[in-house]
């Protein structure tokens, strides 16, 4: 079998572990990912790219198993200090080991290096056998109205407010000015089969989505395009991605979630789609309706379940395509 | 008594601790230090400023005693990380508390705050005790030439070498344009005493006069200016204040230390002068060549030993006032 070429789109933690999995399937160097850079925020005069560390720590042996995200073994004296300092915000959770990679990248990004070239730089450390690229190389922050009106910054809104008060609208600002990064639309051009992993529809792929050139270059694409749900019998797997999905009008369902990625065939981005088992209802549905679906498990418990669902989302790509 | 106004040109170490023991004598808020800021180094993106740093944790409680340096209880995972990225420097030891402080200095000073609101800023926490202003707000750097023509930055030359090859000349980069910071100059003009601590007289002290208006405001102060000996019996204190007077022709000694300076009768900028008992005869013929000097105790063993050395040089100051 030739070496297949795999572009997933993929946010924090739920796309880190699916990657981990797909790489057991496909090996090393075989995948390019887009990162998500819409939850990037700068605090402390660091500027902090928490998806695309996800991904990198995670694939590259460093993530705390635990949290699923940050450093494990993780300290938090310098967090400590600042807050002796007063220095704001005191609810965003700053390992001293993920210091390091911030004060990297943040010196990198003030001597005029691209986020492209940053990102290559530290991933030369944590050898994640993926090529990651960031969405863009422009600065993009991800946005929440809330009811009141407030607009405050993603990470506000996901980790100080949990989420917990509605978001109104949820935009990426800068959008406008920002493009691809280098190797972004050539990774979808070239790709053998690309993958939307169960990452957050909204504020992880919606994200990238809505970096202009990103979703054209997709639907263009050659290859089949299959997703994996991020919903598992009507709740996230993880996060709140619920809320996200209230933002935007789409019910927490994996059959909502397809009907908002659509079909490639109806206008959509999808050519394959997988469900949990307990969707199975859901999967018929959608074939039905002329989306080729299956339910397969869909829990990431361990590495081989991750690397089962991969492979279940190849085999999903090859069927659609033949 | 009323209350007494001291202005102290402080380096490191040696002017810190003196600082503490003066303290002790004048009580809180009765001091200005005048701080060397051209150890000052940029790393890693962030802004260093040894001096400023050592005064304020020495003041308010928080510096190694083992070290001298650098925070009490301090850990270096930031450290261990950064070198795993393979980030020069690595030969600069960079600890998680003390980060802290500097990520919040480097922030606001790329707010465009001056670097003595940052200063005032941080010992808002520490309460140190003293108003501590930097020399200068403008960013300069002590720089020395080597033998080979070298021209290297003085914490390569003192931390990474050592001081260990010989320096040829030791300047202060961007001196040209730099001014002395609010409230130097009037702390000299309003002071009851100036008192020159066991500082470097090149690096520390030396640099702080090389600010252009600095010496003269000395100079022309009305209040007599004492200095304490940083070298007892022919060699410094701490440091390596020997390779430092080497360079600029100076032999390490009480006696030679106290010429450099010169009396302020005889164009110098010296009232009075304060030598270890060992330098007694040192003394002799300082008091018969026109510069008031007394031998005392000078090694810092304790607070109450760097008390009495502060009480010291303010009886020396009301003998040479009257």
């Amino acid at each position: 079998m030739a070496a297949v070429r795999v572009t997933v789109i993929a946010g924090g933690i739920g796309g880190a572990r699916f990657l981990r999995g797909l790489r057991e399937v496909v090996g090393r160097d075989a995948i390019t990912v887009i990162g998500n850079t819409g939850d990037d925020v700068t605090m402390f005069g660091l500027r902090i790219c928490p998806d695309l560390d996800t991904v990198m720590y995670t694939l590259g042996g460093g993530i705390s198993a635990e949290r699923g995200w940050g450093r494990e073994g993780e300290s938090f004296v310098v967090k400590e200090e600042l807050a002796a300092y007063a220095e704001e915000p005191m609810w965003f959770g700053l390992g001293d080991r993920d210091i390091a990679t911030h004060l990297v990248r943040s010196r990198l990004l003030r001597e005029g290096v691209p986020l492209s070239a940053v990102t290559a730089r530290l991933c030369a450390r944590w050898r994640p056998g993926v090529r990651l690229l960031p969405m863009t190389d422009e600065p993009v922050e991800t946005h929440v109205r809330l009811v009141d009106g407030r607009d405050v910054h993603f990470q506000e809104w996901w980790v100080r407010l949990h989420a917990g008060e509605p978001a109104v609208e949820i935009s990426l600002q800068g959008k406008e000015s920002a493009r691809p990064a280098p190797g972004v639309v050539e990774s979808l051009r070239d790709a053998d089969v690309v993958v939307l992993p169960p990452s957050n529809p909204v504020v992880s792929i919606g994200t990238v989505l809505s970096v202009p050139g990103i979703r054209p270059a997709l639907v263009e694409c050659g290859a089949p395009v299959v997703g994996v749900s991020p919903i598992i019998g009507g709740a996230p797997v993880r996060g709140m991605a619920d809320a996200c999905l209230a933002a935007i009008g789409v019910e927490t369902s994996a059959e909502a979630v397809a009907r908002h990625y659509g079909a490639r065939a109806q206008g959509g981005i999808l050519d394959g789609w997988l469900v949990d088992e307990v969707d199975k209802a859901a999967a018929d549905t959608l074939v039905e309706d002329g989306l080729p679906t299956r339910a397969v498990p869909l829990w990431m418990h361990d590495v081989e379940a991750s690397a089962r669902m991969a492979q279940a989302a190849l085999d999903l790509a090859a069927a659609v395509r033949s």
